[in-house]
Order: structure tokens, then C-alpha cells, then sequence
């Protein structure tokens, strides 16, 4: 087990744009950023609105000349003070993404951000050039899944050849609450979810589509050469998509297919990777995230267990428990900015290393995904390349 | 728990043709027949190879006078005996399935037939067409994944509502045993499966693909509208494909996956069915046939066994043993021969009665799935009507 | 695969005490025998009611002259008959297996009995005396549980080392359908199984935590040395016990719980077994018995599934179907009728050859286990002797 | 969800008695009182060794001032601070539990001590004592696996009477790491835990046995009248227990075994627990500990998940995301230190509350039946009342 806080002695200081009352992932960015002790949480523009910015500052134990309702006026008076903040965690809807990131990368503050990045490709490449610009600056995208240890485990297997070539793909990532039509009701998640104008042109595609993407690419290496989309919203009246499925061709001839789906009824939050390869296959499910099915050819299936010593390093450096000791979404998604943390460090040293976390290629790749779903669902499900 | 033969005091006398040493499907068949002592076996023509069809007989306690080679000759024969065969197996490879039902239906014998009914959908209505004009004549197509008592459960369950609309259907069916190229080694299963000119144009497709699309159809009532598929062979100098996946949509706008392999290492015979309607999903797997998983909306999952009261009653007339006495593939490949005697004994004595058991209208069907899959990826994948 | 029906021309003719209408076991040993072809039932004194006698023997195709309402009339007759039956199944309440027994070994008749063998121990030590002096005699006991592949299997890895010393067995069987005072209704199966002048002093104890200790005894290759145990009637009016616990040591150290409960609410035929060895474990479910868990220490779990290459030849032998085609109880039970139709061929031939089966030294070692539970419940539970 | 930080302002000051570096259980403790950022730890012993108690402190960010290495100068020192911490973790080796405890008590710190309370059941109940003096004082003993959310599901189920009448309590806690003789390498954690010096003559009795017995006692509200125990120590040269089975016999006639073993290969930290009642029964595996599984009689079993709207109150209270993002061992760890955080702000408020974790009543009674498995062993398992 490694108590990560044995080798850091300063937390990092930590600002938070959105996330304030009745947000939803706010909260878990927070217990992220708190689970290994390797962040303060000292400012936040939590709402554009000053009265619920405050409020919901104070219930944060922020000091009231750090509750901000503006980001920008945040990004500069931040930057500006000799205390001001080291990170920002961008946890607003989808369609403010872009703008945010430009203002603290504009600050020369290292960045965490929900994703998907943005809610055009455009913008997403627009973050990149910005980026490009400034080596010396950091971008964490919380693509939390990946940041499982049996799913750094599966992919340090796959790049080791332990499968052999892949030649399957099959990734699913179905939830049921949006069976009905939940954003007649005002209910905020579900509002902001399914208007494009706030969370961009893809439902289900965007919100949960680009982690399965992501997953399956982050484990297999293989990224799609070409796919042919079908989209659906089974509920009257959604205005974006709340069902999608998609069929994936790969450069070495390996086949997928990819479905997520908002109207899975009964699923909570059914995240499932299979790889199949011509020597071994793997299998995980993100609702039991500590173990991994290892099929070999020919041989009985194995059952890794996460504290395994015999997994990959991958593994045990994102493991804070022996086996047995479960651990779940929030040490995922607390690995996300343990690692960061230590890229930051990087940066704040003078190091150069490579990022231990997802970031704008990450980002870019995923809106190239969802523009080609689209853009294949705009044909008639025609195979289109990414 | 029924023990069928309380009512049912003459076994049917029944023949085989095919089935004889070194096949595999022959001895399923045989082992069905015999489970519930609704018939007798007494002739066959089990190897065109007479010395084989001989010794393969007297294994099988067959006389000498009713081993044939010819099943031509043996239709002749049969039908001219007073106590010629009521009933007749055809387990042949694919490509003979259509001459021999030939033969038999215009010897008036009752026909059980393996799957898929033919290799051309052309055969297959030339089958349908003869038969209607044979009422009395029963016909019965071993698609007998549909007959687990669960599949039964699930299809009554789906009819009567309980599911609510259905929006998402599901289907895989994951082998590994072709993952090598088998057939090089001269395998027999392997090889007459794999050559286009015994199996027909349709490798894991035909083979499986077929018992996946029959199983989504038997439980759905929905029959796919449109298709979009694509084939892979992935082992090298295969002739046929090896990996089939398809999207489908239906009539009343629900959408659908079906993927089949024969190459996904580390599967055995993994044949599982997701129905998501708007009101309750239905989960199962062919591995765990004793259980269903029924999952409504805002409740939890409920686990349906085998052998329950509260169960549709369509599932307790196939079951034989109480709950937590597992049945397997066995016991539904029998339900397929018990139910098809009651069809017959109807038959016999004059009765009209709808079918008990998948027939000509479910081969053509899955011919005609064959067909549309096969051109859809003739025009790389393009949507194509069924 | 294994037709064993290929390398069997006659079946064995079959008569069969008890299994009446309305009899559950007696249709599981009708199915059991017929699966494999190696059977035919001729005779029967399937009640002692003549009417029933007679109504249940013509629903199962016998003849009227041999349907007998008296089981001693019938072991004379049959014997005397040129075409009589070879092999006896017994499957009457508990308290008519020993006089069952008798007058068909007095016959020279092969016999299989279901279990528990006898009700008393010194009629099952009378039995194996009387069988003592007629070695071409067989005797079949239907422990199916240990008929299941898979335990097949799992004996031969503990006897082969596999597991290193076996430490710890953990068994237990659970069922429901007593957790309510069924008997009172009339019900048959309960009435007689809770009566004592019926089913012997044991209840579930006698039923069902035989078939526990038999198991744990097969696999572990181990026989208890001492235990202590407490019984519970949980059901009030309750004449026998409806659940029991027990505390096993073994001869060389190791140490082992056995429950057994027939009012466990929620379960069907619950049975499982555990065995941790110093060098690795096996867990098995009868409810899924297609699977085996093999836990080599410091290694992953691994899963193996019957019809798997590499198991031991014993576990082959019993299967009928390839791996992914489930088999289940109806199977498992079959395959002590197909194995003891060789043991019965053995001794028709004059071979000698062990058992394939559980035969006597089963049966008194299971009335040996009840007389100690009995015991040691009557002492509050005091360690005593097997 | 709900974000606790949101109604607590300040986080109290935390001291730590252990956990320098190399232990294992501190860091746990660390991270569960970080997560829901309720705590701010300031100060420590966290070692006896000065050197390594000042290194230990600086890792984790401590002013040196406050690194202490004589637990006794601690507690005085930091009751006399201004700022001096409110609450002190426990986490030494058994055998201080109780010196440690009393120093901190008479300081007027709260405590939060990890299990078990003591080594003799006379410490624990000279603690009972000393706290019963001083009513404002609060007290948390970690039985951490009582705080998952659906353990305290479990319980409320069972008390608001909707498993009818516990009949059969079955609670099994197996782990294997000290299957071999790791106290020989002298491995720190194995080392410590089988001295009788340092963890009192219970081994795996003590450390995971409390453990079961309390899981047991909370869900099921019942506390075994008598019990008969057998231990071992299976690994040679062991001076401690590591293997403990006993009966257990509860005053409304209910029935139980609790078997907890160190040298169960193969298994890595799993607790289970199965409560059945006349009306419905209860599964849960601390493995899988985001599912419980609830059988009411007759009907089919429903899969409850944390995080349903359906659950008890008390699960949601202890829940932080939603369904199907799963929580594990750090957030039920957590869970302790969040709520006796309100137990803690009760008291200085003036506040009277019935304590919200297990305490020292939990302790004792732990102690008690550690006594009376020791005792009950002592006599060769006879029936001893607790």
C-alpha cells in the first residue's frame, strides 16, 4: 500500500469553477482532490451567480475574498496573489469548458478538467495550439475510468503482448436515467445534459460515449480507422441523442462495437470492456472494478484481483489497499489527481515527463470521435474515417 | 415437475440420417430423443459410407436390415414398412439438409431438421412450398437455445407487456473454437463447417449468428426491419467468416446489436440475450440457463430461477426437475423432441394445432437473415431491408 | 464427447420399487436410467396399491403382468423369469429400502438404491454383510452430487496433491422448502420426510446433510475422526430436525463445518462445497456445477469449466456434451446408472473390477455420520467418535 | 449525494498514536479521515523511536514540535495547546490500545481507536468505566465493515422486521496471507499479530474474528447466549490461533456459525455474511460490498444496490456517489470518522446524542466473546455462555 502523502509534504493549492450547490461531480472532484492529501482546496468561482458563489464557498471553508462568481476575475486575481491557486478543477457544464480552460491557461494555472474538453472539435483543437504554446503547462482531462488499476493493469498486458493481436473490441456503457423524460421535470443534471446548447450536439454520445472511446482505446492501443454510427433518443421529445451504437474498424483488421445507451432500464452505471485477442482475452466491468477477467487460449480463465502482486507496476502504483480491500469510483478518480499532482510537481521543478494522466489529446480525440458518430449518423450510419 | 411419459405410452419410432461415428450434433440428437422416452430409435442412415452407416448402426442397436447408406432408399423403405419410422433426424451437414428433407416429406414422414434449415434461402422457400402443401405433415428446426424454459419465461413475459416497449435488443454469441485455423488439421467438425461448399456461404454466421438472430426474434417478437452488417475472417485462408456483427433496427423504431464470433478466445458457447424495454429488461446467458435476471424500472433486479411457480406457466411445461436442480442444453434439446411428438401425435390423430416447436417459418427466416447480412456487407455494410 | 450408447448394443433390463404417481425421485431415476440408452424399464411395483400399481405402471409402457403391488412378489417373479429384470432401482420412502433391498439381493438382483441407504445403521450394516456373501452382486447408492463431473474432477486434484494437505472443508446445504409446516397441508414429499416411522429419527439431517458429509468425503478424501453437533427444529410441531450444524476434525488436523437446512429462506438446493489445501483451494456450486474454482496459493483464481482438455480423465469421462453446453442434475445422475450399467456388464461377464459408483460402504458410512450427530446432539454437542 | 464538507465548517484537529512508517492500518486511518475533509491532522506519536517518529511526522507534514514519540507527553502536551487536537487515532499494536486510550481519556481528547479495544476483557472494561466518568467524552472503535452503506441497509431491514424471525445467522471471514509462516521473515505486520505479547492470545480470533462477530451481532440485532468454539494454529511454530470455528446458540432459539481462518488459501479479505428469518433471508460479501442480495420468501431474490432511492435512510446517509459508481473499504472507513465527527461536535456543543459508530460497549463485547471462544476451546469446545 502507498500512503502517497509520505513523500509530499505541501499540498497543492486548488480553485474549483462550478460545482456549487446541487452540482453533482463538483463534489467528487473535491473528494478526489482530498483523498490523498495532495491538494487544498482554497478558491472557486462555484456559480456565476455572487449570492450562491458565496454560500457555496463558505459551506467549503473558502475565504469570502475567494468566492468568485466571475472565472476570468478568478484567473487574474488568483494568479496575481503570492498565494493564489496552483490548479483549477473546470467542473462547469460541457459548453463552458472552452472558455474557462482559455482563461487559466491564459493565467499560467495548470488545469483539471471534466470532460468531455469542449463541446466543438474546433474548440478542442483551438485548447491544444494554446497548450502547445506552453510546455510548461499542465492538462488533466478526468477520464476517471481509465485510471482504474485493473485498467492500467489490462492495458500494460495488451502493449506487452500477453493478448497477442487484438482482434475484437467490445465495449458498452449503458445507464437508465434518462428512460424517461427526466428534464420535463426541471431536475438540474438532466436539464443541462440534454439541452445543446449547454452540454453540445451529442446526449448519451458525449456524456458517456467518449469514455467507452476512451476506455477502449486507453486498453487496446488500437484507435479506429473508420466507424458506422446509429444514434437514437427513444424518449419523445430529448433533443439530443439518449442511445447510441456503433460499429469500429480498426488499421490492423480488428473489429469493435461500441454502444451506450441513457435509456438501459435498470443499468446504473454499466461501464463493460472485453478484449479479445488471437492469444488471450480480457474482461472488466466498472460496477466490480476490482477484479479483471484473464482468459488465456486454451487455458482456464484467471480472476486478477486489484493488490495482486503479480499485476503490472501500472496497478500497484494506482492502489492505496490490499486485495480484498475494495476500492472504487472516487480512489479512480483521486488517481487522476494524485498523478497530476505529481506532473504539476514536474512542471513547478523544471522537470520535463510525460503526462500520467489523460489530457487534450485525450480531449481532441474524443470530439474527433463524436463529430465522425455524427457525421455518420448524418449518412445513414455510412462508414466514415476518423 | 412432469415426467412426460405418464401420458404417453408408445414411443415414435424414429430414424436418423446422419449422426454416425466422429459427428458430433447426431449424438445431441439421440440423447434428446431418448431423455423423455418419446421415442424409439430404429433406423438410419447414418453414413453414406456403407460399411460406416453399418457399424454405426449396430453400435446404436440398429438392425441390419434398417442401416442404410442411401437416405433416399431409406425414405422408400421406411415409409413402406408397417412399422417404418414415424419421425426423422436429419443431422447432416448443412448442404444435404434439403434433399434429405426433400425425400422425407414426400415419404410422409414427419421431419426434425438441424440447423440452418438449408444453404440457400432459395432451398428454403422450395421446403416451405412443399410442405404447405403437406398440412399434416410437422416440421420441426432444432433452434434449441429458444427452448430453455427461461427463453420460454422471457418471450411470455416480453408478449404480455411486462417489459413495456421494447426500445434495445442485444444478442451475442461468442465461441473461440475456430480462433486457430482448425480446419488445416483435417478436424471434421471444423472442416465441413468451414467450406462453403457442405456449409454454405455463411461460416460463424450461419452457424451460430443464426441461433443468435432466432433467439433475439423468439424473445423480442420483433423481427429486424433494416440491417447493417459486417464479416470478418480473421484466421488466415479461412473461406468463410469467423466474426459476423450486425446493427438492426425495427419497425417500431427499437434498435438492436448482434454480434457473433468464433474466435473470441476464451469463449466457450456464450450465447447471451439483453432485451431493455421502457418499462423492465429481461437478462440471460446460455452458460447460466437457470436463471433471469428481470429488472424493472426503479426496483431492484430480481433473480428468476428455473422452476419457480410464480414463473409463466409456458416455463414450467418445459421443465422437468424443481428449482436449484440445474438443467442444461440437454434437457432443451429434448424439449424441442417432446414438444415436436405431442405436434406429431396431433398430427396422427387428426388434430389441428399451432406448432410447439421452431419450424420452416424460422429456417426461411434465418435464411433470409443469412441473405441480408451477406449483401449488407457485400455493400460495405450498407443498411439493407430484410 | 461420449455416445455412450455407441459401445453398448442391449440395454439393461430395469425394474423399479416405488415412484408411483405423484413420487418425485422415482421420474429423476426414469430419466436417469433412459438418458443414456442403457436401461430399459420392464417392471415395476411402483406402489402398493394395486389400482396405482397398475394405472402408473401402464403410463410408463409396462406390461400388466408386471406391474406388481407386492416388491417381494416381484423379486420372485422377475427372477424367475427368462427375460427378468437385471437391475432393481429402490425408490420408496427411507424406512423400505432395507426390506426392498433384501428381497431383491436375495434374488441375485442388482440393486440401486436412492439414498439415505437404510434408516437404521444396523440395517445398513446388515445389508453390507449380506452383500459380503455374494461378491458377483452390485450395488449402487445415488450420491449423484458426486456423479457431477466437476467432483469427479475435484477428488482427483486433491488425491493427485493438487491442493498440497487439506486444512479446511467448509459444506453446506440449503434449502427452503420446509421453512413453512408443510406437512401439516398433506403435502407428500413433506409428510413423509418429516416422519420419523417414515424417514428414519434424521431430517434434514438424514435428507440432505448426507449428501453434504458424502460429498465433503469424496472430494476431500478425508473421513471425520470426531464432531459435535446441534440440531434445530425450527418449525414448531416439527418431529424431525429441519437444520443442522456440525463441527468436523479430521484425522490429520484438518477441520471442517457441515451445515445442512431445509428452512434456509430463499434457497433451492443449495450445495456447496470448499476445500482449502496448504497449497491451493476448490470452491464448487451445485447450483452452477458447470464450474469449478481452482485457487493455487499466491496465484489468481482460476476457472475451470467442464469439458475443459485439461482436466483429469475423470471428469471426461462423465460428460457428455462440450464445454458451454450446460449439463446439470438430470445428467449427473445419469451417470451413475451409465456407470453402473459396466459394473453390472462387469459382473454379468464375471469380470471383477471396483465400483464406479457409491455403493454400501457409502450408505454405512452415512448412517454412521447420523448415529454420531444424533449422539453428540443428545450430549449438548459433545466431541464424539465416528 | 451528499457532500459533508458542505455543512461543516472547520475540520477538527486530529492527532495519531502509531502508523509511523511501515504500518499498514495508519495510513487507512489517514485517508479515511481526509476523505470527507472533517479532519486535519496536526499532530502524532507516530512512533516510540524519536528519529523515526520525527520522520514519520515530517512525511506527513507535522511541525516538528508536534511529532512527539512518548504518547503520554502527547496527550499532555496537546490538552494543554490552544490549538491541541480534539480528537486522537489509535493505531499501535494491540497490546497499547488500552495505556494509550487511558492517557488520551484522562486528557480530555476524543478518541477514535482502532479494533480490537483491548487485549483482556479487563482493560476493556476498566475503559468502559473510565469513559462512563465522563459522559461528554466521545469514543469510536473502527468496525469499519459495519459502516458500509448497505450493512447499516441490512440492519435497519432486519430491525424494522422485514426478515421475520432470525432463524440461522452463517458469518465467515477468511483471509490467507498467514498461510505460511510469514512471522518467520519477519514481515512486520505477521510479526506483531501472532506475539501473544503484543496482540493477546487471540490471533485470527482477535483480528478478524472481532471482526464477524460484531458484523453479525449489528446486523442481526442478536447476541449469542452460548457458543462452543475449536481453534487451530495449522501453521507450525504459530503461537497464536489461525483458523477459529464456532457454534452459536441465540436466546430466541436462533442458530449460528461464525468461522474465521488466516490460512484459507486463496482468499484475500472475504467477510460474508448471511442472515435468514422465517419471512426472508440476506446475503452480502465484503468483496462485492456495493450489492445486497434480499430473498423474501417465495419469491425471486432482488439485487439491492447502494445508492437506490428504495433503501433504508441509514444506507443513503452513508452514501457519497450513485449507484453503480462503486464505493469500497476507504469510504465504509471513512464513513466512521465522518460520523463521529457529529458525535464530536455534539459533545462540544453540549450537544446529547446517541453515538453514531460502534464504541466501547462494541469493544467489551468483542472482548467477551473473545473470552469465551478461548474458554470454550479450553474445555474441548464445550457449549459456554457468554
Amino acid at each position: 500500500m502507498s500512503d502517497h502523502a509520505n513523500t509530499a509534504p505541501r499540498p497543492l493549492r486548488l480553485g474549483m469553477v462550478g460545482g456549487g450547490q446541487g452540482a453533482f461531480i463538483g463534489g467528487v472532484h473535491r473528494i478526489a482532490a482530498r483523498l490523498d492529501g495532495q491538494y487544498q482546496l482554497v478558491a472557486g468561482a462555484l456559480s456565476s451567480d455572487p449570492e450562491r458563489a458565496r454560500a457555496s464557498g463558505a459551506e467549503l471553508g473558502l475565504a469570502p475574498e475567494r468566492c468568485y462568481s466571475d472565472f476570468r476575475a478568478m484567473a487574474q486575481a488568483e494568479a496575481a496573489r503570492p498565494d493564489g491557486i496552483e490548479v483549477v478543477a473546470i467542473v462547469t457544464p460541457n459548453h463552458l469548458h472552452h472558455a474557462v480552460a482559455c482563461a487559466f491557461i491564459e493565467a499560467g494555472i495548470h488545469v483539471v478538467c471534466d470532460k468531455p474538453l469542449t463541446t466543438t472539435l474546433a474548440d478542442a483543437l483551438d485548447l491544444q495550439s494554446r497548450l502547445a504554446a506552453r510546455p510548461a503547462q499542465r492538462f488533466a482531462l478526468t477520464h476517471n475510468y481509465s485510471a482504474y488499476p485493473l485498467m492500467r493493469a489490462a492495458r500494460a498486458m495488451v502493449a506487452s503482448g500477453q493478448l497477442g493481436e487484438v482482434r475484437i473490441v467490445q465495449v458498452e456503457y449503458a445507464q437508465d436515467w434518462l428512460a424517461e423524460p427526466l428534464e420535463a421535470t426541471g431536475q438540474k443534471q438532466a436539464s443541462w445534459r440534454t439541452d445543446p446548447a449547454l452540454a453540445g450536439p451529442a446526449g448519451a454520445l458525449g456524456d458517456i460515449g467518449t469514455h467507452a472511446a476512451q476506455l477502449a482505446e486507453f486498453v487496446s492501443g488500437l484507435t479506429p480507422q473508420e466507424l458506422s454510427a446509429d444514434l437514437m433518443s427513444f424518449v419523445p421529445g430529448r433533443r439530443v441523442d439518449d442511445h447510441v451504437q456503433v460499429q469500429l474498424r480498426y488499421a490492423n483488421r480488428a473489429r469493435g462495437l461500441l454502444w451506450a445507451s441513457q435509456v438501459a432500464t435498470g443499468e446504473e452505471n454499466h461501464l463493460r470492456l472485453r478484449v479479445y485477442g488471437s492469444r488471450a482475452a480480457l474482461h472488466w466491468d466498472q460496477e466490480q472494478p476490482n477484479e479483471l477477467t484473464f482468459h488465456p487460449a486454451g487455458e482456464p480463465a484467471r480472476r486478477l484481483t486489484r493488490g495482486m502482486a503479480s499485476l503490472p507496476a501500472e496497478a500497484g502504483a494506482a492502489t492505496r489497499t490490499p486485495g480484498g480491500h475494495p476500492e472504487g469510483y472516487l480512489e479512480a478518480f483521486a488517481q487522476i489527481y494524485r498523478d497530476f499532482a505529481e506532473d504539476v510537481r514536474d512542471a513547478q521543478a523544471g522537470r520535463e515527463s510525460p503526462p500520467r494522466v489523460p489530457g487534450l489529446s485525450d480531449g481532441v480525440r474524443g470530439l474527433q470521435f463524436v463529430e465522425a458518430v455524427l457525421r455518420s449518423h448524418a449518412q445513414n450510419a455510412a462508414w466514415v474515417a476518423l
